[in-house]
């Protein structure tokens, strides 16, 4: 599966900027792959790029339309469907990261086959993954984890990815959640798989790659939380991380939807060396992310700073800031190449 | 779901015991609700118990026809179809533990409707589940754990189930797989459920009962084997059980399909307990079950004895003698309701 890109960004009627967040993921890690945005009447985000009718838009070489949001009833309204039917008839692809899947509206399924374009439901998965085997795959591979979800996995991972490339790594994100697939046109929602296949759809985000090749794999969930811990440990089994980064949010109370407390980075670390051994004997912590987004500036360098002098470890906010100090770690680690 | 019974167990033209193998476990723990046979020609296993026509089955009161054999080529061959639609027709729900759902066969699909019977195909999980939340239920658990897979699990958890209820205890098998779903008439295939809902559906098999009330649930996987891990690490997490008793088979030297070494009993006792007490503080280890089919019964009762010596743990093989020691370890800790 590969979406192609430049892309329409789909924003509908979105009620305001946080029902476009994955819009605006895309927006902030491929600017260049976002030509344009299609707003309708009463529209309430905003992405700061060119607005586009899809005609507009295929001329300007858009190969695929991206429904980044959520939309307010939870179904695809009709006025939608007609905006996605003009797009396939245009030429385009559309990737939607819906819950609904775009082939249960028969006027889309049948644009999609009539004008033999693709359809991309990035919550689901349609690939057929085998049993993950655990066997040791060449390349190195670096996994964000968190002490929670939604801590900032994903964008550590981006960062990460971009610096690393900025420094001369051969690096490359690997994406399994939905946002981050349309980030990067590829990858699979891992917790859309069949719970049989996690380990093995790791196995296949991250497959066998040249030596100093590192694939910089999103993480998900938390071997701490309750309801997705499963998720978290077969995505660990399957990416045979060599390095790990834990993401901590340090303002956070308890762990997202649930009551459990947030557990200390230092048993994340523990549980993820003794649990990750098991497909890569060698796996190391390369450092902590932390989300400092709810500090003022002078905080977020202090937390960093006792962060790191506390667990003697790399540490930094690589959106706000940069990752530098992880990858100086990997470098000094792992050498260059 | 609930699959009803008395049964009447459909071995198709199996080509051997093995082939039968699901069948086998159904009458090896419910023989009560198996009425009889249905064997086609060239059909190389045998139950044990009476041959009926789908038209005796039903004068004898069968609700329900269980395909509970693997079929040689890995289709649903025509002239099964035929015995199927037949079962519908005459009255009889059809459940199946083939790969293949029921109702891909269209003449299945209408002649289940047209006689409005149900389907059930225990590999495949039609439930809606929510994501799991950690809280405690009232009742207690157990969750059979173990070395690796397929090393007596389901049988330690059914063995369990009938000895506590043969002394009074309040008790309940909960089936996770397939086969068990089958011997239990309800449950689900727990590795069949979409990731995300692995500790939601493990919540959902064991409900919130009464004080006293011990749910017996069927372990899968193991937390050291690459593959499965994130299975049972959810289904840890969501049965939150209060005991938990570790299989073992002491011949194996490799874990199954994979190269990995089987973990010692040791280590699945700590990563368990490590792990569960994110939604159980208390859980413990109740015993070990050690599958010993392998050995003689000299050797048998030697390995249980050495095992039961070096951990301080009740040890038995439940299948093959009785679960007694963990019964009485289970009563000295937690009383008998």
């Amino acid at each position: 599966m590969q979406i192609e890109n430049p892309y329409l960004l789909f924003l509908g009627d979105a009620r305001d900027q946080l029902a476009a967040k994955t819009a605006a993921g895309i927006v902030d890690w491929r600017p260049g792959w976002c030509l344009g945005q299609l707003r309708l009447p009463g529209c309430g985000a905003d992405l700061g790029i060119d607005d586009m009718t899809v005609a507009e838009a295929k001329a300007a070489g858009v190969r695929t339309m991206v429904i980044g949001v959520v939309n307010p009833g939870g179904t695809l309204p009709d006025h939608w469907v007609d905006v996605i039917v003009q797009a396939l008839a245009a030429g385009l692809d559309v990737a939607s990261g819906l819950h609904t899947r775009l082939a249960e509206f028969d006027r889309v399924r049948e644009a999609a086959h009539a004008h033999q374009r693709q359809l991309f439901d990035v919550r689901h998965s349609d690939e057929t993954f085998r049993v993950g085997n655990g066997v040791k795959r060449a390349g190195k591979r670096l996994l964000t984890v968190g002490t929670d979800c939604s801590v900032g996995k994903k964008y550590t991972a981006l960062a990460i990815e971009r610096d690393m490339r900025g420094r001369g790594f051969n690096a490359e994100f690997r994406a399994t959640g939905q946002t981050g697939v349309l980030i990067s046109g590829r990858g699979v929602a891992i917790d859309a798989v069949i719970a049989d296949f996690i380990a093995g759809a790791a196995e296949w985000i991250s497959p066998d790659n040249t030596h100093g090749h590192w694939d910089i794999v999103e993480g998900q969930g938390s071997l701490f939380h309750p309801s997705f811990a499963g998720v978290t440990l077969g995505l660990l089994h399957g990416s045979q991380p060599d390095a790990f980064v834990v993401c901590h949010e340090p303002t956070r109370q308890t762990m997202r939807n649930v009551m459990n407390p947030i557990p200390s980075i230092e048993s994340v670390i523990n549980a993820t060396v003794e649990l990750g051994r098991l497909t890569n004997p060698n796996i190391r912590c390369a450092g902590i992310s932390v989300n400092t987004a709810a500090l003022d500036e002078r905080e977020a360098r202090q937390d960093i700073e006792r962060t790191a002098e506390r667990l003697g470890l790399p540490a930094c906010d690589p959106y706000r800031f940069d990752a530098d100090p992880i990858i100086d770690e990997i470098e000094r680690v792992f050498g260059r190449s």
